[in-house]
């Protein structure tokens, strides 16, 4: 399988980052592997510190799961099939800013996860904003 | 940046027991710096023990976002973006009580943070109400 | 039971604070009740960060145990009786600094131990010279 | 107090991993600020999962107790005054490649503390001589 490299992430938190100055806010910026382990982390300065933690569960969540955090997030309501399941693995954020990042060898191939990045520090908007642009979606 | 020190916590827990005694309560104070560290606390004679973690929480969770804890609250409830943000960090608590402590030179400058304070021990009004006495809010 | 006043944690950490001057280095000092729960704490200003913690945990082990920490570390060392003992309790501190406080109505009544206190920060040495100062022992 | 930059982090984990290509390793390298909260991390292609807490707890340690982890290390050995250190501040490592990132404004004022580097992945020889290498020790 495609393994997500190192030098891979440089650019996403690069282009995450360029989206974080046009937005005028500051952020953190997680990159997770498959199994959810941390690849490489960034904090901008004057990112709020409350949101390291977050940034990083939402990698590892969107990872572990294979879908965007707030998918799981509106699944997981009072009332909605996945209620409660944030506390499991330790501690999940299912809210929007955590993305899987996926890749295909070409457009005939179905795109497989190949990680996940997650961005939290300022609205969810922005934060899913931000890891939009760093996946060029 | 400007800190807070151990001298400006003695005000500050002083105004707090004074509200408090107005109030006809016993709480527990804590005060964090802005990185989340206890600086000081004290629990008054006969205040819940169980609410000594939850002030050292607010503190802390005020801190890290730099924001009321109340207000954070509001955000997380199910249906609001921030739903779950309370399993981040270690455990936040998320309900009124903790405030950020706010700091500039001058009137021409904007505050910064230079910490958090947390109360709690009696009803959420009355904690809050004698965090605010605290700063002078 | 005798139970240990908040303004009694006020001197006592005067009495510390006043000896932490006298060694020229800056600590953090707990004060628990009995059942290890926190009433007072305050780190002077530059004290080490990672010794607030072990401040807490150095009064928490001396009021579970009702000994000085320090005796509990000679004999929890590998070979010795209580070898291990540190990872009870959610983590104790075992090393000098903790120190049961005790309190009799008269000479002619065994003294009963009412809380404790821990002091972090410095050398073992002074850590305890501090605790020591703080309950005038 | 000066503040470690995110830009500053760049540099030094450039140092990092071009010693770790010298020296034929893959290893994690964390930089945090004083407090103890992450502000960067890379992991090198191939590197060891395990050693993604261990570069973090590095760095954390060493921050929090402005001292390089192994001389914590030589500290915490059975019998020795810090033994058991390791359990508290929710988790040290206390073995060679954690070390304080220092700072003075020029030679006449003294060096202080502005966070710390962790390095991880390889022998603790090595782990130390990129951690060293990363901030041109």
């Amino acid at each position: 399988m495609t393994q997500l490299q190192l030098s891979d992430t440089e650019k996403m938190i690069e282009f995450a980052i360029a989206q974080a100055h046009t937005l005028n806010v500051t952020v953190n910026i997680a990159i997770v592997d498959t199994a959810g382990h941390l690849i490489a982390f960034q904090r901008m300065d004057g990112a709020l510190v409350g949101a390291i933690d977050i940034a990083i569960k939402k990698a590892y969540t969107a990872a572990l799961f294979q879908k965007p955090t707030h998918e799981l997030g509106e699944r997981s309501l009072p009332g909605q099939p996945l209620f409660g399941i944030e506390s499991s693995n330790g501690g999940l954020i299912t809210f929007a800013g955590g993305l899987p990042i996926t890749f295909s060898e070409n457009e005939n191939v179905e795109k497989v996860c190949i990680g996940a990045i997650g961005v939290s520090g300022s609205t969810i908007e922005n934060d899913l904003s931000i890891a939009k642009a760093a996946l060029r979606l």
